[in-house]
């Protein structure tokens, strides 16, 4: 059996408890070797099959060989969701034809982590835009990100920019300043749930030259309703709670 | 102290152990009836207060009271993910001016709970829309989906139908099919995690008309990479794998 388990936001606490059984109660542990570290220590008696980014076929490959040829309860693991941007996908492609049974156990993803520590952002509709040009063409997520503009959705940015790609983040705001604000607020969140989390809102102006952007980043631009109070970002889903209440 | 906390999809363990441990430790719940039937069993000493449909902001200034005037640890929880359509934004709102503190606490949104039971339709990025016009606008809603097609989205569809507006999926996929092909592949859950759960896979064209939808439902319409393969609605995300994988 292969159960492909999203771990959620770093912090041990917010994976589910039917994430966190099933960590306990599998044969081996697979995982980008960052993520197995992140929960290692409270599965002690695990194997531990880890490896590096953009090895994700070959992990696939591993677990399905653990699971196939030695008969042993795999968890494929990915932070947040696993079918986010994550391991799911892929472990359902390698496994084709295998008959072999594979379970996807969700996680709290990197949109809502966020979310949750900058206040209450995605109160209404919203996108998840992943800027990783490593497999979609930066055509395509330009389109999107206008689309996203167009219908004045809310926009959660995964993967801004990395050392491949250090200017993707830049790019991305440059298309959203053609359509949106340059007041609309925004915030990222950096590290959440591990050591050295911080988070800071501000607009979107100023965000497109924030350095802090980087790959541990997530990153919410608001829509034209997202407003900030008493530092937090807060999009208004439409309760009629008298004019004097959203400033 | 509140805390607004998600509690995932439907059953116990698809709660975070965060949450899990805040709802053990407060004193009093504050919830939506439905969803405190949930959990009250696995909480026996709390004091519970609950209330129907529509009546969010009754139940944050419960909250708020409890809090605020009986110095009471409170948990206001919400299905899913408290901040995705949830109550935490209402309660920050509602909490303006108290100098209360409030700590939002993410679960397993919908989106993500669902796509784990069709499979991995949300590994390229998506979108999130209700269709609920109690507080926006069907134009509104109506140019979203449009934007959701052009941007060749997986769309991710919450509060699909309901006694008060039984048309508004049928509107919606009328939409969808303006700019989509009719055979793009779809699915829904209905009672995620709950008993009754089920789901099923079809076209888009099919699912325009499909009698199981309504507000125990949610929907994902794939794009135009989505397709379906052993029952599981997998989205491409773009690894090189060799021609004959993806059928």
């Amino acid at each position: 059996m292969i159960y492909v388990v999203g771990t959620g936001s770093g912090k041990i606490d917010g994976m589910t408890s039917e994430a966190f059984e099933i960590l306990k109660s599998c044969d081996v542990i697979v995982g980008y070797k960052k993520y197995v570290d992140l929960v290692k220590d409270y599965f002690p008696d695990k194997v531990f099959i880890t490896n590096g980014m953009r090895q994700e076929l070959e992990r696939c490959e591993q677990a399905l060989k653990f699971a196939k040829e030695h008969n042993k309860t795999v968890a494929l693991i990915s932070s947040g969701d696993s079918g986010v941007y994550g391991m799911a996908g892929l472990m359902l492609e390698v496994a084709k034809d295998s008959n072999q049974e594979i379970k996807i156990i969700p996680g709290v993803t990197a949109a809502n982590s966020a979310a949750s520590i900058l206040g209450a952002p995605l109160m209404n509709d919203y996108v998840v835009i992943s800027l990783s040009d490593l497999m979609t063409d930066w055509e395509i997520i330009d389109k999107r990100l206008k689309a996203a503009c167009e219908g004045d959705f809310v926009i959660c940015i995964y993967n801004p920019a990395s050392n491949h790609r250090p200017l993707n983040f830049k790019k991305a705001c440059e298309t959203l300043l053609k359509y949106k604000s340059p007041k609309t607020n925004c915030g990222y969140v950096r590290n959440i749930g591990r050591d050295g989390e911080e988070f800071e809102i501000m607009t979107l102006e100023k965000i497109k030259d924030c350095e802090k952007i980087d790959m541990l980043c997530t990153v919410i631009i608001g829509n034209s309703q997202s407003y900030v109070y008493d530092g937090k970002m807060i999009t208004a889903r439409g309760y009629d709670l008298g004019k004097n209440i959203q400033s």
